[in-house]
């Protein structure tokens, strides 16, 4: 049997099943260190998979950081200590530099540090980001109650729209599509909620492979119901002029589109904090799985080992 | 220009420079968590790099949790958490399985904890390890003082020794030759030694890329000179038969063979421990560089940039 027929996630279960593992699947685990919560987090993009050699190089550092960083705040942390793990064919060495400004740049704005990592030979660029995160409460996806009302914190579906923009390969490019493609290219990771994260979430994680397939892992972790509004799922102007030009629906996009990097978490209302950009999408009820008008959602989204064909 | 005219260690300088950092390239780095310190490194193997796909898969998880233990125990730290990327083609789930059989052996053995991990599709295997240990006191390859005693924990060259029986492809090994093919593709980690590094021991490191160019970096990172005896560097029986058998020099393999995961630490001669397989093979000197019977060693080894051809 081949990894294509049992998927990423049948794959995650049966390494599970060997280690004897508990693990339940977070965004981090959270491991105790010196008498503190400390997290442990690792991504990587890989070349042909997560992006094409051609991208800026700058924006492969960026995103590798940026990915692991909402890794961490989706649990409630902040980042720490970066080490990256780089397998390179023999390209040019102002490649790996300016991968390498990305890198900086990202760990100055989100306030972490590269403290080490490892050179090995490949046929295929990859790097590797670990990242250690603290925090003062780690929230995970598995504590969502009845009664909670479910947010996001931003616009979801740009990245999915940037993906195709950029690999339609357009001489000229609009504004908006120019947007779009940027949100593809250098996500921010919403560090910015970290602390309300901490203090204030039930469960939490980040939306990486779309929000159907993230809120079902999220609503099956807590063992509850999610209900979603259509009308509140927060999407860009820029994804709405990109779907009126293309015939598309907007919707889909911000269902199954993936790599937003938005995070998804729960909450009573009164917790409700009006500087954050909080979207207020559904409310957490008694049963299981994902109804998004009342009307059930399929569990759909990006699978590396099932659905490579919808990404590069 | 490109990695293969600068080198591994080239490009690592370049990238310290662009991220400003004081990193001395220690096997792991310390890091301030909690008020304890914590030591992180990470490790790949690569397939046709590090291994070939027709090894024994559990080989390669047991082999990519040792070589990260051995940079934390050189450093005077234990294991802890582990995470684990991987980068897979489409192969037999089984494979994966055996893998991840090798790496909960490994963890057994270490007593360490595989807490989370990370998967992705590429077109070669790769198992990239994050390894977190603790330490009550970081020794890093700095430390050497004159008049130290220099001393490795084991026998060298068997490793490549090893590999190069194993690139042979016979049909049939001799005993001794499948106890060096065995110490190429299963080496232990020396986690014997990490309260003797960490409470004793001037500057250590681990032996991965060969003693020649290992002793080469803790006597520059000290800022002192090695002289070494070649009469006290431990060579095992099963070299010394392989190298009769072939025509080879056993103290070649024990210089510039890699993998091998001794160490290589220093400390005053007073703190020699009986029962430790302790070899002391040398002292440290005011100066520079490495002598073998006081004649100048070059920094030989192994560089993943520019000797690739020594390797699979």
């Amino acid at each position: 049997m081949r990894l294509s027929q049992i998927g990423e996630l049948g794959l995650i279960e049966r390494l599970k099943r060997i280690l004897d593992s508990q693990i339940i699947g977070d965004d981090t685990a959270p491991v105790n260190l010196g008498g503190s919560t400390v997290l442990l987090t690792c991504d990587t993009l890989v070349e042909d998979r997560h992006f094409k050699i051609s991208y800026p190089p700058s924006a492969i550092g960026w995103k590798a950081i940026s990915v692991n960083v909402s890794d961490v705040v989706a649990n409630g942390g902040t980042p720490a200590y970066a080490l990256i793990s780089l397998v390179l064919p023999d390209v040019q060495v102002s490649f790996v530099e300016e991968v390498y400004l990305g890198v900086k740049k990202a760990c100055e704005f989100y306030r972490c540090q590269v403290v080490g990592g490892n050179v090995s030979k490949g046929d295929k660029v990859c790097v590797d980001v670990f990242l250690v995160g603290e925090t003062e409460r780690f929230v995970g996806r598995r504590g969502a109650m009845e009664g909670d009302w479910v947010f996001v914190s931003g616009p979801l579906g740009d990245s999915r729209a940037g993906l195709e923009l950029l690999l339609m390969e357009k001489k000229n490019y609009e504004d908006f599509e120019l947007s779009l493609i940027e949100r593809h290219l250098r996500p921010t990771a919403r560090v910015d909620f970290a602390k309300h994260i901490s203090k204030y979430a039930n469960a939490s994680m980040d939306i990486s492979d779309g929000l159907s397939i993230d809120a079902h892992r999220l609503a099956q972790a807590s063992g509850v119901r999610l209900n979603l509004f259509s009308k509140n799922i927060p999407i860009s102007q820029e994804l709405r002029s990109f779907c009126r030009k293309h015939g598309k629906d907007p919707l889909q996009y911000a269902l199954l589109g993936g790599e937003d990097y938005q995070l998804l978490f729960t909450h009573p209302a009164g917790r409700f904090n009006p500087f954050l950009s909080m979207f207020h999408i559904g409310v957490v009820e008694k049963g299981q799985g994902v109804y998004l008008d009342n009307n059930p959602v399929e569990p759909e989204g990006f699978d590396h080992f099932r659905v490579l064909a919808t990404s590069i």
